[in-house]
């Protein structure tokens, strides 16, 4: 048996046992990584459950198929594997639900190891233009830094994400609940058609598998698990993107949370996150990509307005000008008491002061100019 | 010499110290607190500094004239004097400012000790509508707790926090940075009548004291040290509110931010309070009085969104209906198959589900109802 036989032995066992296991079944899911997919297959032949469905399972014409329609299936042997999806392994469950899936059917060229460093970007399918345009700007962001989106294929932030990232020249994959031939949602099938062609859509439900409620479960911790970083745009206080969002706490992944009026039902999910400390609060795609980065990796200047004429004072000006009052005029003695200064020299400060067009002359003394209230 | 007597004495000491010296000039406020008023005016008499000054000040007059116009002025030694003033005895100092105030120059008829408690409301002077109504919202509802309202005088934040408080029939208070016989800014004049009539408006600065920069930059120290969390409702970037904030992490008084759009200027500074940890995020007054609660107290329930049908299912139901695919029929013996039961039970259950709008007959099968998908 050679290596090849190897790899290709593990493929069809894992194909058959996907034929019987739902995606993110979490035991089954554990036995494959604990002692391999053609153990456990062996084992479960002549389970009362599992055999009768596992004796009829045709792995070889199930890949040959797929293969016909342009789908492969990658497993943790196949040097394509991404690596973190291995964190699954450790992951607690959730929804009854986890584990390291028995490989991802995908269509489309692109190698699944070049998702390592990518920025997951989900939020509501009930979503707003503002959402829309953040997650688009978010996901622009990120393929200019060379890193990948990921997320699924539902109308809303999803559809906003990938707009995004291929707007910027970037790489995008959608991961998807029902088998990656499928096309669901139908208004996707152009995103879909174009994932395909460019990037890859990919799915642990074997080809034809319809698209189901707990297909999504499933499917959102591969979202979260292959990703290094979960943006969560908008959702609402069930959307299935805190779900994903979870399951990004629990990879130990970063996670962060755009806000938006507390008037808007569609952020109230994400502010549940940030309020709880499990999400960091993030308002652009460069906040974003500090959270992701390696430590010193894009680190974001801390935003601090406007620079002020005030800024550049030298210390006695400013001493004279903090002593002026901001609505009515006070007197230079006053002024040069406050400032401790003499008068003389209060004097000629605020001459200068006034050629700035900080200072004004009002009443029978000084005053702040407009320019210099903060 | 009685009690009363060194009330008195004290107080005198703390209105001439207060001619000499700025408010928050911490050095001076530190002797003060070391070694009380009426040494520290002692030993001043003869400095070069302060002595000249300190010599023409004329205490009792300006208590005699201060009280002809409504005003007290109440010092540490006063029982209605606020303790939670005192924790600026150890707060860091910021912008060379800090400090005990000397005294607390009031007008109006609130004890000050009703003050304990309290919420501090700010923001910034160019509030949107939506940081106005926030601000009303807050302030009304921790005045139904029984929890006055702190603010300062500004338009904006500031005005629509002491309207919501009035409006629940709560106690608020304005601190200035001006005397507290001065109506700044002007604008604000029916409001401070009406403070001084029903609560107070309070002040460091000496009666007739011109509103300065330095002079708002000490008095949001009183704000935030007066109240037990202070909420910044929207603030821009520089705004005087992320001043405001610092003295409240200085004083270790709970903090929180209303998030907005991100796309607000006016919300930029509050994200950037929540991002670095230093905030807490609130969306509502219901949360604010959690946070400044005792523990256990407020406690807010964690919003979860309307309870959906499928909530109540039995589980062999929720199975059941978790195998029903989302947008396209499924036949019923993969529906039993998935679900782990058999043909005839899912039958059942879908007939059951069906009449409960959660599922439909669709293709040559069985389909989730909109109602059933999240």
């Amino acid at each position: 048996v050679t290596a090849a036989g190897d790899v290709s032995a593990a493929r069809l066992a894992r194909i058959a046992l996907g034929r019987i296991a739902e995606p993110g079944q979490v035991a089954l899911l554990e036995s494959v990584h604990a002692h391999g997919a053609e153990v456990v297959r062996e084992a479960l032949l002549h389970d009362p459950d599992f055999g009768p469905r596992l004796r009829v399972a045709e792995p070889e014409r199930d890949l040959e198929e797929a293969s016909r329609r342009g789908l492969r299936f990658v497993i943790p042997e196949d040097e394509e594997w991404p690596a973190p999806l291995d964190d699954l392994a450790t992951a607690d469950a959730l929804n009854r639900r986890g584990g390291v899936p028995l490989g991802l059917w995908v269509r489309g060229p692109l190698p699944l190891s070049a998702l390592a460093g990518s920025i997951a970007v989900v939020g509501s399918r009930s979503s707003t233009t503002y959402g829309e345009d953040l997650a688009r700007e978010i996901a622009a962001a990120a393929a200019e830094a060379g890193r990948p989106v990921v997320s699924g294929a539902a109308y809303g932030i999803d559809h906003a994400a990938h707009r995004g990232a291929l707007s910027a020249g970037g790489t995008t994959v959608a991961v998807l609940a029902c088998g990656a031939d499928r096309i669901y949602p139908q208004r996707s099938s152009a995103l879909l058609a174009h994932l395909a062609d460019q990037g890859a859509v990919i799915s642990e439900t074997p080809p034809g598998g319809a698209p189901m409620k707990m297909r999504f479960l499933s499917r959102n911790r591969i979202i979260a698990a292959l990703a290094s970083g979960t943006v969560v745009v908008e959702a609402a206080l069930r959307s299935g993107a805190l779900n994903t969002a979870s399951w990004a706490e629990r990879c130990h992944r970063a996670l962060m949370g755009v806000p938006g009026p507390v008037t808007s039902a569609s952020s109230a999910g994400v502010h549940q996150l940030v309020r709880s400390g499990a999400a960091t609060l993030v308002t652009s795609g460069a906040e974003v990509l500090e959270q992701v980065g390696a430590a010193g990796e894009h680190l974001v200047d801390v935003p601090r307005g406007p620079r002020r004429v005030r800024d550049g004072l030298p210390p006695d000006q400013l001493q004279v000008l903090e002593a002026v009052p901001v609505g009515v005029g006070a007197a230079i003695g006053s002024i040069a008491a406050i400032a401790k200064t003499t008068t003389a020299r209060a004097e000629q400060i605020l001459d200068s002061l006034e050629r700035q067009g900080l200072v004004r002359r009002a009443d029978a003394g000084w005053r702040l100019a407009v320019s210099a209230r903060s």
